[in-house]
């Protein structure tokens, strides 16, 4: 019997989603609660495979129960398990077939910016303080520009393989208490979520003009961009 | 020159404001981070000493400086030496009469209560998780039943003195993504505030009535009362 779950959790504490050895991870938390419940040890998939320091409102995973529990149940069970700053949402039955990662069709990532003059002590966990960033018709010119397929070579850490060029479905900008922008896409290059932020920030401080953040856009080798700190990043929705 | 600061903590990390041996306090951090400025150990006056794990996002003190440097530039200096949880809002300049703590006439506190289901794990540091908590009718009976002088004996922790009755000048309850009880007065008993939010969550949940709260209204004796965490509470605002 296949569990699908609905996970959120405050990334501060954990080393990302991914097992490692002797650091907390999520999925390592995950996997320990699953298993005592199960009676033995039990894989989690997870639709993405956030860094270190990243939250999640809304991360998906499933398992395979040997052991047959109704959903409800594995989710009293486990949040009875699991610490605080990780809780399971929903847990339902998925289909044999279901796959978290590779069944994702579009994922939502939104960064938080503090603004303020002072940093907030209570959003500082989930929130970069970037108090410069003024220029914000720009910031929203460029996230636009962002909107479509886009070589994310010019922004993430040492791109593998040869799909570099992947959509990017949607980049919002909402300006309020904080400045949020919000991602989109069915898959990113490894960090490239935090060089279009800090790169976006750069356009939003004024330190980068909307058309050399266009230029980047039309650049295929790594451009020198900055990267946005993981805890300001939070996965919101995976869609299948 | 004697400043006056505002300021803002998240309290998890702390034993409190008050200074102690070998613990982190929010007073032993402002008081090391004035002393580096100021060249020598500077005393820190609080208008509120928060107890261990509480908030405050409007908290209220007070040094002498020798050395003088424009109240802005201490606000720099202070939050370029404090960690991230505690930040200095505002400095001025005061006059030499002011005194943070017995020139307070009025402090407001906020008790957050998270009352979805599952508890929100990026609200979980400054949110107390009731998912019972329907009798909200019944609640802002109680709380409104609270404003007015109060024996505090029957919410304090072992009341000391003889000044019991203190009037509670408001106790407002807002019901939001978060259930919110906001309690003002000149002063409160130890632990006071936190028996009130602990016996009003009681009515909340159904396992008081309004009339049994009413009647400890009454009771001259310290009641067996809840006393509600730490961590849902906060320092709001100070006024002089």
């Amino acid at each position: 019997m296949r569990i699908r779950l609905t996970v959120a959790y405050a990334g501060g504490r954990y080393a990302g989603w991914q097992v490692q050895p002797d650091r907390p991870t999520v999925q390592g938390e995950l996997e320990a609660a699953v298993a005592r419940v199960a009676g033995s040890p039990v894989r989690v998939t997870g639709a993405s495979r956030t860094d270190a320091g990243v939250h999640a409102a809304g991360q998906v995973c499933h398992f395979d129960a040997l052991r047959r529990l109704p959903p409800a149940t594995w989710k009293e069970a486990l949040n009875g398990l699991l610490p605080a700053d990780l809780r399971v949402l929903r847990a339902r039955e998925a289909s044999p077939d279901f796959h978290a990662r590779y069944g994702a069709r579009r994922k939502a990532y939104r960064y938080h910016l503090d603004t303020a003059p002072v940093a907030s002590p209570f959003l500082a966990p989930y929130a970069w303080h970037r108090p410069g960033l003024r220029e914000l018709e720009a910031l929203r010119e460029a996230a636009a520009a962002l909107v479509g397929p886009v070589d994310q070579r010019a922004f993430a850490s040492r791109p593998e393989g040869d799909r570099w060029i992947r959509p990017v479905g949607a980049c919002e900008v909402e300006v309020g208490r904080l400045v949020t922008i919000t991602l989109a896409g069915r898959s990113f290059l490894r960090h490239a979520i935090r060089g279009m932020v800090g790169s976006l920030v750069q356009v939003g401080q004024g330190t980068r003009s909307v058309q050399e953040f266009a230029a980047m856009l039309e650049q295929p080798a790594p451009a020198f961009t900055l990267k946005a700190p993981p805890h300001g990043l939070c996965l919101v929705r995976v869609e299948y």
